[in-house]
């Protein structure tokens, strides 16, 4: 920091911080309260606290880590109110038997979001494709927020909606093709963003899918400190994570598991776009 | 598979697969049942399946990620019975302010366990680390199970509980260096394993260590497997996940940020090892 004006930035940044430690601390000691700033945040950048209303759908034996992902992004954003959504306030049982506290029901749900979100799942999806009131609930608050976000086989639902005619989009790669049938593009990426959709890959991706999306909302330092408080520097002990980088046999195998179920949603996504 | 041998591994596989799609289709389709064997396994290969009793520590203001990423790949264990763990069976608000339902408490979990987990926190970790039931009761299952394993600062409570002295391990990078007041040798990689204790990075890191374990407890194979089911092929759209590749600004920045929590972690570790 031989410069004077990388001088001036670093040392702004050490008084946002200062600011931004009583706002981490807040809310990390007070769970059960809103995440209102109860903190002197007038020397922060404007740009690094929002008010954001981000809303995650929540159904039965969608998938945990779909969800748990973009929720721990979402709930880096210093400043916005996530709403954990679902038709009833019942637990929600998850894929991998993690159980879920919604706060909020479809009604209670603020019509203007900045973020909708919704996570994958399997036969949980099956079920909600084909929930008239999911489907209307997705398609009206989906349809008005913002950003309109997805992870997995999330997007078959943002496709049942009618919501990614003529949009670039992805989903969990065994279901990736079927966006065709709802007049979508299939595109092969981790996250895929055509103007205010954004749509990822398969449940990991939700993480990527999150730090994009707290880059998007506030700025690249922002989403690296974000990224360096998860030190989200992945390293898996394997090297099978996409079809491309799989072997034959392991795809084939997953490809046999799936039939069924993306048969079904092949059939559901046909009913519903006839 | 030109080669006889390859083709019958492979066409064994296929067989494998058929009598797993069943399995998985049960353990999706009834989130609130036991996940016993309702199928024919018989024709799969005995290691594919298991009976392990996983028990997860829950605690208030607990990282939702460090606890909802090795949670998914555990659950993608075949067989395997998952104890959400906590004090009581109230709902758990985590920092994030996701909330998870317990399922077990502390008198209600196996004495013996093969794997037990402990996620970080921020001040909710700082309450558990003087909570004497809590260390009781990581010292007594934990020190007792197969494999003892921790993510991101889980592993300062593991050190309070006296269970990694002289044993290699990590925590999140602003609190590795402490293990050593607990007489544990801080160790810089993602996933650490010394004998029976696996102790992973922060936050994120835990995707490595749950998909690490199924390794360990299944096969390459079946790990391989799940990597792809999850579409692990992490791409994060920054670079700033580790200390080696964040910017000395966004290093300071958070260094100030857990100035304070490092200190009281510090102290803490200091008082129980007196």
């Amino acid at each position: 920091m031989e410069n004077p004006i990388q001088r001036r930035v670093f040392l702004q940044s050490i008084t946002t911080l200062l600011a931004m430690t009583g706002v981490v601390k807040q809310s990390l000691g007070n769970p059960t309260k809103q995440r209102e700033p109860e903190h002197d945040m007038s020397k922060m950048p404007e740009n690094w606290t929002g008010k954001e209303r981000i809303a995650m759908l929540l159904y039965p034996s969608c998938t945990s880590l779909d969800f748990a992902g973009p929720q721990y992004m979402f709930g880096c954003l210093m400043g916005a109110q996530i709403y954990h959504v679902a038709k009833t306030r019942e637990p929600i049982v998850t894929d991998t038997r993690l159980t879920i506290l919604p706060d909020t029901t479809f009604d209670e749900c603020p019509k203007d979001v900045d973020i909708f979100f919704v996570p994958g799942g399997g036969t949980g999806l099956l079920e909600v494709m084909q929930d008239r009131a999911t489907l209307e609930f997705v398609a009206q608050t989906g349809g008005r927020a913002k950003w309109l976000t997805s992870v997995c086989t999330g997007s078959m639902l943002l496709a049942a909606a009618g919501l990614l005619k003529n949009y670039q989009a992805t989903s969990h790669w065994t279901t990736r093709d079927l966006l065709s049938l709802a007049g979508a593009i299939p595109t092969d990426r981790r996250v895929v963003k055509d103007r205010n959709r954004i749509t990822a890959a398969g449940v990991s991706a939700g993480l990527d899918l999150g730090l994009y999306m707290v880059g998007l909302l506030r700025d690249k330092s922002y989403a690296e400190s974000v990224q360096l408080l998860a030190e989200y520097d992945p390293d898996p002990p394997y090297h099978s994570g996409s079809v491309h980088s799989a072997s034959a046999e392991t795809k084939l195998l997953l490809d046999d598991m799936f039939k069924d179920f993306v048969g079904k949603v092949e059939a559901s996504l046909k009913k519903t776009n006839r």
